[in-house]
């Protein structure tokens, strides 16, 4: 088990020490730990999963010296407004040009995410390829915000349910805006596209691999629109594999639906520069909820989940 | 940490067990463990990484009583023929419906593959969806055998260094034929179409995740055929994601390259079953390589890794 040296707080890159608020842990320096701050969260004020992705791979890159190449960031355990979670990485496997990691997110002894994944040194005359091609979408100017939950009726029920906007969530330094896709298939009945980049203090082009890991969290929203349900879902995990690395201010999520049974589903994403350049893939698995219900439950007073 | 308990080696599915040839660890009741026989490996001898995701997806099914939901298995250390991997369970958190694990196999003591993955049981009224479309394809009936490496030039250098047909690999216990897809885009240059069954003692239409997962390990091929390359790759980890459960005796492996860079790259593989029905997705990343290059490291004596 190799865990983070106090030294590689210094390893984080700027944007995604800030971003997280990433410190040495208080109670072991040589771990890493963050609050769960308001943009940290989830809407419903618990911590966001989009969060927890990006931690582990900001926090593997700090381990490895590497560039993050793909992490599989289990959710486990909820966290809430306020509390610190401490971030250990272990380093498995360590190769000439890859190195294999494990991350472990705990609050007060309490798992909260566990992460696999790797790091890697791109090699010079390695194999090279571009499977896929983005989608032709209107551009970020041309979109609307994409309201979350309360836009269908932002005068109504739903609104007063989740708050409009609602106190807590990444809204409040990103932003989404969703797409018209010119050549939408009927195959594809989840397929969306989200423009998306950060807002406020941490706005610009310079983009990592945690960010994008940050921004993609939409995933269950497709799943459900090729359910015929206006919906979201609770992530049992949130997954990115990286490619290029480009700078862009805007990153178009291009979503889509793999499928869902009994309420349990699974999805992707594809995160594209402005000029059609591929920057990674997300997948996830979750358990999905109609608006309707959550608003249903949230009025009778039980949990989500 | 909840490990399995021996009477959890009952609670495997018969297929699996018998394909993967699990049993109670000999040093240990109360753990699995498997050996690793000729049909576990891949062609160069070391142990498989299908093998790997289907103990995984099967050791989760045993633990919790659940269907498998996913698992993304990170393949961390080699093992050879003959080792005894011991495979251990831990229910991290376990809902009304969901259960969420980790998995860690080990030989000796020395990390041979990790997991992160749910069990799930499919909710009455809970949401369903279908985002993808099987593409049109030709029959396993009218489909060439995929021959690997060697099929190039069948009596040639590459057939007589992978041998023709090698000793060991899955292909002693499957069958995989390459189908021509009738709307194949060139905007998806690694898209490819492999039918898959098992065959010998364990061919049959029942179909397991486990078995899903150990037929379905060949996304690197597609990754490297995006890249104008004929190779393959070692996997860096090997994931899945479970749709409908339905018995099948051919599974269509759909499969597609994101990107990579570099040499190290990502795809994708989605599962049909013959009448059209979506039974999972796999996603994988991977250092590759092509054909040639590694037949030269083989004539100089040199590992592929």
């Amino acid at each position: 088990m190799a865990y983070v040296a106090p030294a590689l707080i210094d390893r984080l890159r700027p944007l995604d020490r800030r971003l997280l608020g990433i410190e040495p842990d208080p109670e072991d320096p040589a771990a890493l730990s963050f609050e769960v701050v308001p943009h940290l969260c989830r809407t419903d004020g618990r911590f966001y999963g989009g969060a927890a992705l990006a931690a582990a791979l900001a926090a593997s890159e700090a381990a490895t010296g590497r560039v993050a190449l793909w992490s599989c960031t289990q959710l486990v355990g909820a966290a809430a407004l306020d509390e610190r979670i401490r971030v250990d990485v272990s380093v498995v496997a360590s190769g000439r040009s890859v190195d294999q990691v494990q991350v472990t997110a705990t609050t007060g002894g309490r798992l909260v995410f566990s992460a696999v994944g790797a790091t890697a040194t791109p090699q010079p005359g390695g194999i090279e390829a571009e499977g896929q091609t983005m989608p032709s979408v209107a551009s970020p100017e041309e979109s609307r915000p994409w309201g979350g939950p309360a836009r269908l009726d932002p005068a109504g029920a739903r609104a007063a349910a989740f708050g409009t906007p609602p106190a807590v969530g990444h809204h409040l330094v990103s932003e989404h805006r969703e797409a018209h896709i010119v050549d939408a298939s009927a195959d594809r009945p989840g397929h969306m596209a989200l423009w998306a980049r950060l807002t406020g203090e941490y706005a610009g082009t310079t983009m990592t691999p945690a960010v994008l890991g940050f921004l993609a969290d939409m995933v269950p929203i497709a799943v459900c629109r090729a359910g015929g349900v206006e919906g979201a879902g609770t992530s049992l995990d949130n997954s990115l594999r990286l490619g290029e690395a480009v700078d862009t201010e805007w990153v178009l999520l291009e979503l889509d639906a793999e499928q869902a049974v009994g309420g349990y589903g699974h999805g992707h994403v594809r995160l594209w520069s402005r000029d059609g350049r591929l920057l990674g893939t997300g997948t996830q698995s979750c358990r999905l909820f109609s608006f309707d219900d959550f608003l249903r439950r949230s009025q009778a007073g039980s949990a989500t989940r």
